[in-house]
């Protein structure tokens, strides 16, 4: 055996994905594949379970029982470029690794993140941490970019007088926005890569933060497919209901859902009986 | 102010918690307490939103979107006293501080495991890793313990006899069933151990690390109420359907579910609007 | 028992410690003291040593031998306003709890950090990312603050108008420049704490952070005492020399250092064995 | 670009380096290589920097200053057969991922650590932890041998009855010794791997797991030599002075270190300057 390699993966080996007005995502390097996760699962169960059956199966069966471990061993490592209001929000997930270009040895460049005319919005009235859906004016959206670019012109000048003035760069780059871009290396277990995509590509998330995400997926999807439909299917579109409101489904539930019809649809023997479990947990509350 | 201090917690302060037939879990100190969840909270939401109206509304709200940081302010120490192949699982929760008593400074206490006769059973035909409920014949659990005890017996005399020779320590335990008793310092914050609860406390757990976990639910209950409750309501109440799932339900339920019904039942306009946006996401699988 | 609690450190719980401009430290809670790193080791080392002597030896011994576990068992809780460009840095140390106030949700203060004069200084010449020590021409340091306020100024007016529109905080705010202020509540083990000190405190760190942690390490002195001065003997104020650096110290250490004279300065039985332990070390390099 | 690949670690990729009487480590994949470390340390210095010089000073100064987030971009993969004992060791490495044979799920085959005569020692009399270097009797040795293979014996018999008479495996497998085999899947990035080499190399750790961390070092100098080199020189081989011996060491070491017969050494330039640092540092002690 060698390296888990995987061929379309590394077609898409450190090819930039473009992403916001000068971001970008790149996949520099990865370690296994869907055959690791299965690989590491295989251990706990020794040699008396080889029957477990195929992949899929397995990897659907840990994902949707919460084994995240199998998840751990899949790596991947990325090159990415983003607005330092983006690279804020991101650092927080703190399992993973970090190098990041860095303002007190180089010089940044002038690049700035301009949000595109049709991502300005007003405030969400409800959310209080979000955009609203609603159409902004031209002429509103229009003045959002031109204090914008005219402020980034300016704080860069004042940058540029500093540095030619030989003033430190640690102390130069205070006064740069957090709408210019930085770039760095990130590496992080699929697990972990997991729930960042989650917490990510929610619709709560901002914008500017959420378009990485979404081309982070892509990119995951590829290099180990199977996980990644399990991820989907268990987590993206699952729906978790709270104990009262699992009061109020119960009350609309029939009490006699067919299980032939469910196994027409394709469940497993294993996944209908699952599934039963919960309606009887749900009638028990 | 000071420290968050709490009467009913305070009570239960070095409290020694029994716990299988040789073991204990002792809450040794804290740190915080609802109120620091909120605190930190609303540390987030700046002067602006002093409305977001009382605590439990807000640590509510946190647990159900997953706004896991806050909950990280309150922080544990237990003292616990444990078989070693339960330590062996426990261990696996890494986000947490551990100093374990050391079989190569110290002497181990002849002190093992012995299971209740109630808790033999056979193995589980269905679930690889559990056990079954049938009944196991009293003479079957009798040659169970008998087999134990022996062994346990014979294996710390033979550790003995190393000891007397004056053999090293680290090797003369080499040999100690993982049944022995360990001990240790253990201390976590309150969304790590929320997540230990939930693993441990599942019906999957094994027996003997489920019935620490439910001991210490207690225990996190007294220092954190309201926060153990939304714990309660939203993790281990709750149930997550999977995207498949989600399209069997869809065809049972109603499409007219009564609005104002729910509301009678005491969901806020904030949970109902939350429910009816779950019922949308599933219509639209 | 009870908590470990500790009248000098509660004295200044809560209280401001003024940083910078505008920024500050609060000690919001803590859990622990030197007794419960002592508390925690001797769980290790069982009944069998009770006399491993006091308290202060053995923190003293742990630190040296890097056992570090023990000091994991403090935690501290500070509250700390700072401005973006040093919580870029500090969050950098991943080990710790944080909850930061959110532009997302809340309006930002007009507060920027606006360095004294006396640290305005040229790029270092050998140390690309550091200041010099020369002074900087008062004509100079007059036009970088110039620049510097105008800039905050001007960048703040802009947000203000964009909040006036309307339009949503969390893109009102993105240029907001680096010298911002910004606050969180940040929680973190003793043993955490120290590495970040040892970073933060260090010559080659950023004066702006630098002075945080100096802030810090008064308190965290107060709070375990004992344990701060291992800290500064055996980490801050301590010198690991390389191997090659070794063999030129060898060729000039004398083969006969005095045992006793040691003894005289006042190292125990046990410091002195393993001083001279070193010594051989490097003579057989 | 693509992965970056080692022939001389690759040809080592899945061979079974044996490691005490049963166990083994393998080598199972590997991210990255001391380019990789380069590659990761090159973004903070952005273009401004390209002379920063070769490849092998880069990783030296990273080490030699503990910038150690660059060597996080290098992941390790291992398979590891190993004594129960020396697990509960090892897994106290948080930063990790583990993937464990489950005796739970599976039925723990026969294969129990058994020390070779030479490892059998007596209780060392100063460190409290360890072996002494003493011969032991031969008689002697021969009757702990005698014990611990009996008692592995006896217990594996008690083993195989429970599970014969269809006990769960989970509780059958309770009264196993520490001495028995498990094997893990275990994944690491090398620096917190080169932390582990650090402590679990050193002459206080357990004979029984310093040699799977000296197997390992080879492996690891094999997939970053460079990196490894510069662990040995910086860190392995290096030796740290508390104040307290700084003090004594001044008193021995001349005033006037010739500077010319250090660069004969092969000093650059810029460790001259470090090691200089340091020596006066000392003298303001």
């Amino acid at each position: 055996m060698a390296h888990v390699l995987n061929p379309r993966a590394d077609e898409i080996l450190d090819k930039e994905f473009k992403v916001l007005n000068h971001g970008f995502i790149r996949l520099v390097d990865y370690m296994g594949g869907d055959e690791s996760i299965v690989q590491a699962a295989r251990v706990s169960y020794g040699k008396g379970t080889k029957t477990v059956s195929e992949d899929r199966t397995l990897i659907r069966y840990l994902m949707r029982h919460q084994h995240t471990t199998p998840f751990e061993m899949v790596e991947f490592k990325f090159h990415v470029k983003l607005p330092i209001f983006v690279a804020r929000q991101w650092i927080r997930h703190r399992t993973a690794n970090v190098n990041e270009y860095s303002g007190r040895y180089s010089i940044m460049p002038e690049e700035f993140y301009v949000p595109d005319e049709s991502v300005i919005k007003f405030q969400n009235r409800s959310n209080k941490q979000g955009r609203d859906s609603e159409e902004v004016p031209p002429e509103v959206r229009k003045r959002v970019l031109e204090i914008l670019l005219e402020e980034q012109k300016s704080a860069f000048t004042g940058y540029q007088e500093m540095l030619e003035n030989n003033i430190a760069r640690e102390l130069a780059r205070i006064n740069l926005p957090l709408s210019l871009y930085t770039q760095w290396y990130w590496k992080i277990d699929l697990h972990n890569l997991f729930h960042f995509l989650k917490l990510r590509m929610d619709k709560h998330a901002q914008y500017e933060i959420r378009v990485y995400a979404e081309k982070m997926a892509e990119i995951v999807k590829t290099v180990v497919p199977i996980a990644y439909e399990a991820f989907e299917d268990y987590v993206l579109n699952a729906v978790t209901f709270s104990k009262q409101e699992l009061i109020v489904l119960q009350k609309y539930l029939p009490d006699n859902i067919d299980e032939n019809e469910i196994e027409n649809i394709g469940f497993s023997k294993y996944e209908k009986a699952e599934f039963f479990d919960k309606l009887k947990k749900i009638s028990h509350l």
